[in-house]
């Protein structure tokens, strides 16, 4: 958290198929319902500037885009969004629950693509300055469960495709390991290889339980 | 230099009016006369990315545009710049002349802007990797000095707010002066208060004694 700031910083964060947007969704339900001021937020989150910022990372055409170049822009787009979004909303005093933050560009640029897990560190550390989340969330899934069941709700089986991507995000878990080890006392480990219902109960009782 | 490269990597700095820009087209027209194959650019130099990168920097619209998120972008489309026309050019064994490079990033908005010349110098550290130039004429003006200049071009006199622009630019003199301190074998010093046509043999000099 921010000095200066009166809110709450707390992150989600994990890899595909981890349940952690339905479940996040739930919890802002339940705080709002419970009366705490919570801001629900990921970014870009509406911010024009980092809206725009987004577009030029996901255009299609920019087939020519280097990975150094993406890590700043992301690094760009979170600035932004904390500027305009989240550093208004801590100071005035809210709970900001925020989906994925700097630890994703750690495991997935850091790490799974890797530009090296420090570099990516300095640069977002550029970006975020001292508002650092206080708690994170870590919704941890082995790649090929958080796969099977982003199909079976889509209705299809793993492919062979599918199995290349599960390298990849077996290097986004490998990352997110690395990244907790270094930072142990920020992080919970949220199982999410539990039924959908039991990962939220076990993410609320985190959060009541530093509320 | 980059290793790696066969090329050549020397950028050009300096404040307004200290006719960098008239003295390196000059510069490139000789050294094209003299047979060296050279490149000569400025970020974003035609690059798609990087062009579209610069666009959000200037859109007058962005008022709520942040300093890092500034710092952040300038440093995003350096790197794309880089990758897609500086390096490849480097490659093929060209003379690369950049007007304004990582040199601009640490006065302007590491210094003057008061961000932090070393926290400036780590992101673009992180843009340029090991490409950095292996030499940098600055062409040194006092502000009141090259605004004069530019003035004088426009037929008109120094005012009060060119007056408050002055400031701006001592402070950028002075974060071009403390870079120079960190790295002094890479720079050399051009006295850009010459009349031009001296400023323009000064620096063909240097350039011709270092090829």
């Amino acid at each position: 958290m921010t000095t200066g700031t009166k809110g709450r910083f707390i992150t989600v964060e994990g890899g595909e198929g981890a349940g952690k947007s339905t479940v996040i969704a739930k919890l802002y339900e339940e705080l709002q319902a419970r009366g705490v001021d919570v801001l629900l937020t990921r970014e870009p989150g509406g911010i024009d500037i980092a809206e725009k910022i987004r577009e030029i990372i996901l255009n299609p055409a920019h087939t020519q885009m280097d990975e150094r170049t993406e890590a700043l822009l992301y690094a760009a787009a979170r600035r932004q969004h904390l500027a305009e979004k989240v550093l208004p909303a801590l100071q005035a005093g809210k709970l900001v629950l925020c989906d994925r933050f700097i630890d994703s560009s750690l495991a997935y640029q850091g790490h799974a693509r890797g530009l090296g897990i420090e570099a990516v560190y300095e640069i977002n550390r550029f970006a975020v300055g001292d508002c650092m989340p206080e708690l994170t969330l870590f919704f941890d899934i082995r790649p090929e469960v958080g796969l099977a069941r982003i199909n079976k709700a889509r209705g299809r089986e793993v492919n062979r495709l599918d199995l290349e991507g599960i390298r990849f995000h077996q290097l986004v878990r490998e990352g997110y390991q690395l990244v907790m080890e270094k930072d142990p006392d920020r992080f919970v480990v949220i199982d999410a290889e539990q039924p959908m219902e039991q990962v939220y109960e076990s993410a609320l009782r985190v959060l009541l339980d530093r509320l």
